[in-house]
């Protein structure tokens, strides 16, 4: 990066980005002070996220145009999460200058990719350098419909789930080991597929509060209950385990159920609806919204507090 | 910050932004999966900065609350340079889980007070881990003008600047040298007062180009030259010397103009307008914009390329 220079690395990230995904109304791109969008209909929605290597991800366990994707999906799925639709993303790169460019515009390329899979641009950045590798990413959104929020969840509502959930966990969970397969797991871990049209869908059909599954099932379902005052039941038989999830337990004697509750990587989507509401297609029920107990709002499974592992535990 | 724990501390983050900062139009502020924003008139225009520490600030020349207050005068420094409004911030934070949970909430602060100067809140961030402090800041804001562009500045147009330029580089070259005074210079590089009204009235009285000077005024002036593909000329004698940043360059045998013309962590803006333009208040006539020269666009000064010093270079 060094041999490149500031400027000369924004000049080569501002080309890739205008190539992959240049965004849909952005009267003003990357490179002057600011970049500047038409807001035709809606609310902006924005959320932000710093990814940060060694914590949130490791070169080795997945090259820069997964990380790229990686970074993009997970900010994308927060503005899904509230019923609206991404359409502008920033990113924010820091790295040693001893980092082969090729590493950050391989990254670039991989989140431009992936912002434009959901027909979202990319629209400012900035370059600095630092010892670890850092990604900030920012992400602006509309939202047409009343947005979702946590807070909605009402006793009596059923709780239902959209995507994949437990398989990148799953994928984390063998590159921990040293493993590099069930290939279809450790992919899922490099580079997540959310569901990203089922928020919207989902506001659309009434649901009460939702969010990004992205601390873990469990953690998830707990920001829900504690924001709407309610507590939730899971139903462990209403999860359908991946046949590679399967294998993985099997093979280490892991509960397979630990990572679709702790996993968190998938980014699945997490909901309730009222009761007797035809959920969309892809969503499954997988649990309901009760009263508070004695002790505030809580999250069980099969009527009962969690007690197994929750997977592999983080790097 | 360890023992408060990421959630801890993000509810005493939020805790203190919507106390010190609230924001305006602000339908779902920080706590949910994004913000909810009104976009009442206007585009949206938006900005990111990275800020490392030990690159962009230390933690002995400068106190969690001024790191705090820099961070954002920065970002909103930006929207201001293209004629619109900042209004809306996200804060990403990573940091050592040994840093005291103070330091960070103290930088929180000093980072709403700076935003509630300017009537913007705080909507949204991430907390996290890393070996380095750093903020990854996002500015939205709206734009009711045409927004004014680096690339817009015409041959013959006068170019002029607005707010304190060469206090905060003569400041940070004090602090370089283990002084700490002139005072007023070092709060100045602590603390910067960018000319947050002057972007939008720079804009109605028809400004051609602008820019925040953050990169120091030669190097931005470059920027709107190759941008507008002009060359620029700037007049020593315009620009008036502080009698601190006089004092320093006395006792140091530097040269004042050195500060003045590399410095950009004043945050002044530098921008072009028509030759006869009534120049609004505040800002003064610093050059002329002229045709490229065979070699392209450039910057002079007086005439000739600047080969004097540029103040200190940073840490």
């Amino acid at each position: 990066m060094a041999d490149l220079g500031e400027f000369g690395l924004i000049d080569r990230v501002a080309a890739i980005v205008r190539e992959v995904a240049p965004g849909e109304d952005v009267l003003v791109g990357p490179g002057d002070d600011a970049a500047v969008l038409r807001v035709r209909k809606g609310h902006v929605v924005v959320s932000t996220d710093l990814v940060v290597e060694g914590r949130h991800f490791r070169t080795d366990w997945a090259d820069a145009v997964d990380v790229g994707h990686r970074a993009a999906a997970q900010n994308i799925s927060d503005i899904n999460a509230m019923g609206g639709r991404a359409l502008w993303l920033t990113v924010g790169f820091a790295a040693p200058p001893t980092l082969p460019a090729r590493w950050a515009l391989d990254l670039v390329r991989g989140f431009a990719e992936e912002c434009a899979s959901v027909g979202a641009g990319v629209v400012g950045g900035d370059v600095t350098s630092a010892d670890k590798i850092t990604i900030a990413v920012t992400v602006l959104g509309v939202c047409t419909v009343s947005p979702v929020l946590r807070s909605g969840a009402q006793a009596g509502d059923v709780v239902a789930l959209c995507g994949r959930q437990g398989w990148a966990a799953g994928g984390l969970g063998v590159l921990g080991r040293g493993f590099r397969s069930p290939r279809v797991l450790v992919d899922a871990y490099r580079r997540p597929e959310p569901p990203y049209d089922a928020g919207g869908v989902a506001a659309e059909a009434g649901a009460t509060a939702m969010i990004d599954v992205s601390d873990g099932l469990l953690a998830d379902a707990a920001h829900v209950a504690r924001a709407s005052g309610v507590s939730i039941d899971l139903r462990s038989a209403s999860f359908e385990i991946p046949e590679p999830l399967l294998a993985v337990a099997g093979a280490t004697g892991a509960d397979p159920l630990g990572f679709v509750l702790g996993g968190g990587e998938d980014h699945s989507l997490l909901a309730t609806f009222p009761a007797g509401t035809a959920l969309p297609e892809a969503w499954t029920e997988v649990g309901v919204v009760a009263a508070p107990g004695p002790d505030g709002p809580a999250v069980t499974v099969d009527g009962a507090p969690y007690e197994g592992s929750t997977g592999w535990t983080h790097f």
